[in-house]
């Protein structure tokens, strides 16, 4: 089966299909058992379970998951499946938003999530090599010893593999950057069987084409990323984290733009709207005043940071702030960011038993307040509540459109107002996802927003990397 | 021609066929003089022109040379081209050091130095939308009263499309980053017509295979580039640099692994050794110490940059650093960073009528000290004059070999040196080039760096976008 590419009709469309079955050859089966033992897995729960990420899209188990636990095993994996003509499915954690994990064409699901081991650390580097199933927080924990840490962070404890797959970023992307400038190189299985070193250690490199870039935020569909070197940095001396609540998020916004025009090097700056500060302060037991907030952390030396936080101040008291509260205590500060990476959460609790529709563009930070005031008028005439949270620093917002899966109806209409803004944040210049990724949903988008001519150079590089359409298929092009 | 692929060969084989004639097909010079006029140049000294770099190569000439003022006028360019069958070879002002622009087939050289209007400056969102022959001085002349700068300085004033198609970074890249992280976007004549945009102005973006990236580094074997839409950042407001000497390169080299360790966000960071202070003092009218420096500078607000000076001040002196002299006032940074640029012509002046050979390796900083030291061990044998510098920062180094161009026996020399120093900094998990590129003379050092199965892709990708291989020939892979 292959998803439709229009609006609701994807929703129709696999909710129609997701059922299908596709039996695999049994001399793959058999040869996949001899390789894999019981780490192949072909029960009805383990499949459904690789067949549904954190979207709204129903279940689409793939018809066998393998769970690899070496490079050379993802080789032999692959060489399988491309025998046979099977479609493969790199799978992480399962934490993507965009349909990437589906099993749209049914195939082999390559669960990595046991090549989790942090393989290396150069602290006098400040890079690491991990294996692609390690999680963020994993890493992180790992590090705590050595004061390096690994800043990217989206919402979910997703694995390192998966985000280097979407080209992921998180709160702290508007001071560190996005798995683009964090990966320093990787290690990739390609379709034919070959196993490629697409980077080294080096902080920079002028050195042939860059294969790194190409695989971050290829989504599964040129390879499978079986090893990572990563960037990490030295933890600040100075860190202290403040919450902000402003009259309006136009008021809010504005303070921020004049902040990065400033030049002021704010780690995080995270605009949640009132609806998203009313669900974390249920969800979190927090208590702040529900209404439209900025959430900053600063990194830097301790008078650095003290420097950074004043010009804020008056920036944000100048643009209505209407207090500053500090956390600056260790255990405070993460209990804000928890709360802030719990929002998908927290907002869920808005409307019992709904899935999301996240919508995810990101625009010059110029046109953001416009954007946003445009979108707000949108969500005034919703159906269902859509709360509104969003990385400022960067141009890049969400709105969560809280969906009965179910109803056909509120898929038509969350789809509509996504369609409605994404072509609001091309026509000021932005993109259609700025972390999420295009898996099924932005298909259609990726060409409105790169045009006919560049999105056939993506398909012939997909032709040219995977002549067969066999890994990840129907997805991104 | 095609150049040899071995060692100090290149340049015989270089020297012999160089001034070979390739009469280009008259109705090609027929229909490019229909379009560009006297913008068509086949005169010897235009020619010769554009067939030089500053490296030691000797002088390829291509076959005509055309002037274009427009993407319009390259698709038609690109496209009589690829209809005759004739190689092209884009072009800026000429200042790379690998052999880039060299006619090694013949062919028609697309001079892009026409095209050299700043087409946009977003001072709100940072960003700028140029065309591909303006150089870096003219962009941050433009920005003059914006308060916002364009970081990356390679030597030269190179142009901006220069820059990015060889991954260009120089003295700020350990704050701010390469060409890599700073083209937002490109717009890109593909070698069948095609004209495609890689990216918008968003910040970040998580949609599709990263175009961009494919093309920055490409040192134009895959498309020309003819607009760029590149990363801004405000002017800090506190700024100030010093220059301190050492009583050992190992000493500096130290003192800046533990600073980068520490997380001292500097701004710049130079090493020079001894020969090279020399060189400047006389060609620039400075009188430093003769002694391995380092020159820093330091961004950001008043009281960081203070501070971040305080340190680092006080981690040199606790690697023997001998004096720490301040250059606060903008006319006396603007001469310090001009001599910096100006090395190359000062290290020129050491032997009457040298060329030079520039090498290039970057490996991890904490073996830089290491790799300098056996380098320096293999200079002191050498035949001739060998200055070190470099950007220390990221790890990597330069030495300028000063060899007479028309000696084997020099040529030879400097080959084994460079072969020497590559090869020991990809066993330190390095790279052969920090931010020269591959061109003509480093393409089997890229298969030892990546192994034949990467460099095999790089291949395939371009097979791919140029199949009668007429962008560029010979470079790269």
């Amino acid at each position: 089966m292959e998803a439709a590419t229009h609006g609701a009709d994807h929703f129709a469309e696999l909710r129609r299909h997701a059922g299908d079955e596709h039996p695999l050859p049994e001399p793959l089966v058999a040869e996949l058992r001899a390789l894999l033992g019981d780490r192949l897995a072909t029960t009805r729960q383990v499949r459904e379970h690789h067949g549904t990420d954190i979207s709204s899209y129903p279940v689409t188990p793939p018809d066998a998951v393998a769970h690899a636990r070496s490079t050379e095993e993802v080789v032999a994996i692959v060489g399988l499946c491309a025998r046979h003509g099977v479609p493969m499915i790199p799978f992480g954690v399962g934490t993507s938003v965009e349909g990437h994990v589906l099993a749209t064409r049914g195939g082999v699901c390559i669960d990595l999530s046991q090549m989790n081991r942090v393989l290396e650390v150069n602290a006098s580097d400040q890079d690491a090599r991990v294996e692609p199933g390690a999680t963020r927080k994993q890493l992180n924990a790992h590090l705590r010893d050595t004061g390096l840490f690994f800043p990217i962070d989206p919402g979910a404890d997703a694995t390192l593999g998966g985000m280097a797959s979407t080209r992921a970023s998180g709160t702290n992307a508007v001071r560190y950057g996005t798995m683009r400038e964090n990966v320093l190189g990787a290690t990739v299985v390609l379709a034919d069987g070959r196993v490629i070193r697409t980077g080294g250690r080096a902080r920079k490199s002028a050195a042939g084409y860059d294969l790194t870039r190409l695989f971050v935020g290829a989504e599964g569909t040129l390879g499978v990323i079986t090893e990572l070197t990563l960037r990490l940095y030295a933890i600040p001396e100075g860190m202290s984290a403040a919450v902000c609540a402003f009259p309006t998020v136009a008021a809010a916004v504005d303070s921020v733009i004049e902040a990065i025009q400033c030049g002021i090097p704010i780690a995080r700056v995270e605009l949640l709207d009132a609806l998203t500060v009313g669900a974390i302060n249920r969800y979190s037991k927090l208590e702040l005043r529900e209404a439209p907030t900025l959430w900053y952390e600063f990194h830097g030396t301790p008078r650095g940071v003290e420097e950074q936080a004043t010009q804020m101040q008056e920036i944000a008291r100048s643009h209505g702030g209407l207090d500053f509260a500090w956390a600056t205590r260790p255990e405070e500060r993460s209990r804000l960011w928890q709360a802030r990476h719990d929002a998908y959460f927290a907002c869920l609790q808005l409307r019992k038993g709904s899935r999301m529709i996240a919508t995810d563009v990101c625009v010059p930070i110029s046109r953001l307040a416009e954007c946003i005031a445009l979108t707000q008028e949108d969500i005034a005439k919703a159906s269902m509540p859509i709360p509104l949270f969003g990385h400022v620093g960067d141009g890049n917002f969400h709105l969560m459109i809280l969906v009965d899966p179910d109803s056909q109806a509120d898929c038509e209409e969350a789809w509509e107002l996504n369609t409605r803004l994404v072509r609001r944040a091309l026509a000021m210049g932005g993109t259609c996802t700025g972390e999420h990724g295009i898996g099924l949903g932005k298909r259609e988008f990726l060409v409105e927003e790169f045009g006919e001519g560049a999105v056939g150079l993506m398909r012939e590089l997909k032709a040219t990397l995977d002549p067969a359409n066999l890994l990840n298929p129907g997805k991104v092009v």
